[in-house]
């Protein structure tokens, strides 16, 4: 089983296509013909190269936006790691499906669709507000992970089942944009504890220090970050990972070990889910410090996958800005936001929208019939 | 005429009511309310309640979105200090009104509305690229100012002129936001030379030294960088204000003294639009370094602005951030960009648009039908 899961893995990995380089050069050049002082639209012209080197085309607009929410629980929490009560990850799962969340509310307003994913909720999901079964995609594969602290998060079949579920999802069952358009998919989660679970693969994965990168998520006070720290050291030191990046040669064994021994299935089902958007040809949007960190695990699987990527916004956890800096990435947008969810990712769309647009509706110094003698002077 | 100019302004100032308190305290309220981590909404929970302050309600949802766009000459450019020739305010203002400029494109795939105003364009307008007369209002003050190395930039008349337009055409000639609506303005300027002008503002109202305020605006080499240095060094000791800081008591006096001996017409003008939009209760939203100062100066005319004021982008010109600290503000995105025109603001409407759906669409623990206890752990 374990085998024929990590086949099919593997089988999505190689099947992501490298950036076109071609496509990236002819869309700088164009970008540079625009009439404006070059470089001076910054990451809105990266971002609409990036996209060239996705989908082959100088010029491109957006087609389907969908934050796809990985939804899952953390054994870790029974060490007092998190705010909120473990049955929160199942009611804000369904409150999302409702469109009455942070990220819900926003993806409404700015026409993206939400999929929600169970990948492993502990809980039983309540009713919608209005009484209905909520609209959740069952992947569940156990019920919340086993405690870290004491045990393996999951097992190795767990983990690579998480993995493949994400990218099944990331690829969907679509034929794929429509010429001309490039799909966007927001990667983003629902699980109370994941910010201690996202420390651990971090710091496994690049060998700093957890405490740097342990934020106090939703709000702890000062003695239960004092706490989680300790939890987190105790988890790597408990699976032998306080100097993991030097231990590993095989990216694949490094990365599926970290995450099934001190991971989580939404980081593992979102890690999936990148590379699954590459595969698939869609831009892949970050969230916050649990989605960089799954799009860097996502990368060291699969370094392709950087061409997909992008990034939304600063999360408030002292964590993210090692991961984003990993990815080599610079986030669009700070908005001290650390909600998760996805929200980030919404708000990102508009950038990217935007660098369409400079592509789309620019005029250039030579085109448009316009006397390029007015604009020499601001080449 | 001046004294008369002066008094009208005066009242446009004296007009502008001071943020509902009241009303910001219910905004804090009830987003404290609603179902998400304290605070994990970061700035959108601040733009939130500043809306509510502007408006007297604690939800709030965006009217009309406009761009207006200063454009003027500058006359220092004679100093080789930009590297676009003049002709260039005048054929980019056109350029802007056929939405193929990089504020125009966007502002046109976001719904904004665009207003180009002359309030000092030095050369003649060409033909829209299919051959119209763009529609441009015509409120030309003068044709380009003086060139500060040698004279004053414009007369304390013309100066004051420039003002009042701005605050004009910022409360236009609407019935203002239908209810629970508030309308957005962007500020955007064109004016080859004005990011000399504005360092040269910038150091006079603040004290600071203007080399540090001093940037290669759309792209100039080396020498030419250390010669507008020089120019603006220049400038501010011919006119007397190295130290002008600590040689005024009265701010009204001190704030046209220094637009008119070393500012420009647009920077006036965008002073006077930030004024005007406060005063007929719309958001006022600063785009990079120009528009920055001219908020500044605006703050300085009439602290009351400050609670209509959103910041947008962290423009590439290094005194953008001095401006935008004195402020007290604190830019959304950071996109590297440094076009002007007003394209900031366009993107800033995106996250404007956010914290209303936020506030809109989002459950609150006790409101929607929702069974709180799912949700008091994330209080």
């Amino acid at each position: 089983m374990t085998g024929n899961t990590e086949k099919i893995i593997k089988k999505y990995i190689e099947g992501v296509g490298r950036a076109d380089a071609d496509a990236k050069i002819r869309a700088r050049e164009y970008d540079d013909a625009l009439i404006k002082p070059p470089r001076s639209l910054g990451k809105l012209e990266d971002i609409a190269v990036k996209l060239a080197g996705i989908t082959g085309h100088v010029k491109n607009r957006i087609g389907c936006k969908k934050i796809l929410v990985f939804c899952a629980d953390n054994g870790v929490t029974a060490e007092g790691v998190a705010s909120a009560p473990v049955s929160v990850t199942a009611s804000q799962a369904v409150n999302m499906t409702s469109g009455i969340t942070g990220m819900s509310a926003l993806a409404k307003n700015f026409g993206a669709e939400v999929v929600v994913v169970d990948v492993g909720v502990a809980t039983e999901f309540p009713l919608t507000f209005d009484g209905k079964k909520a609209p959740i995609i069952d992947k569940k594969i156990r019920k919340g992970t086993g405690n870290i602290v004491c045990e393996p998060a999951m097992s190795m079949d767990e983990c690579l089942c998480a993995i493949l579920t994400g990218i099944e999802i990331a690829v969907g069952n679509d034929d794929g944009a429509e010429p001309g358009y490039i799909d966007l998919v927001g990667i983003g989660e629902m699980g109370i504890g994941n910010t201690t679970t996202s420390a651990a693969v971090l710091s496994a994965i690049t060998g700093v220090c957890s405490d740097g990168l342990t934020g106090r998520g939703a709000g702890i006070s000062d003695e239960a970050y004092d706490n989680k720290k300790k939890v987190i050291n105790k988890a790597l030191s408990l699976h032998g990972l306080t100097d993991a990046v030097d231990k590993y040669v095989d990216d694949f064994g490094a990365v599926t070990d970290i995450l099934s021994k001190v991971g989580g299935l939404d980081i593992a089902a979102m890690c999936g889910a990148f590379i699954g958007a590459a595969y698939s040809g869609k831009g892949a949007v970050i969230d916050g410090y649990i989605s960089a960190v799954a799009a860097l695990l996502a990368v060291k699987l699969c370094p392709a996958v950087s061409d997909y990527l992008f990034p939304s916004h600063v999360s408030t956890e002292p964590g993210y800005m090692l991961a984003i800096k990993e990815l080599g990435l610079r986030p669009y947008l700070d908005l001290n936001m650390g909600l998760g969810e996805g929200s980030g990712c919404v708000l990102a769309f508009g950038v990217i929208e935007g660098a369409c647009a400079m592509m789309n509706d620019m005029a250039t110094f030579e085109g448009g019939g316009i006397d390029d003698s007015y604009l020499e002077g601001i080449r």
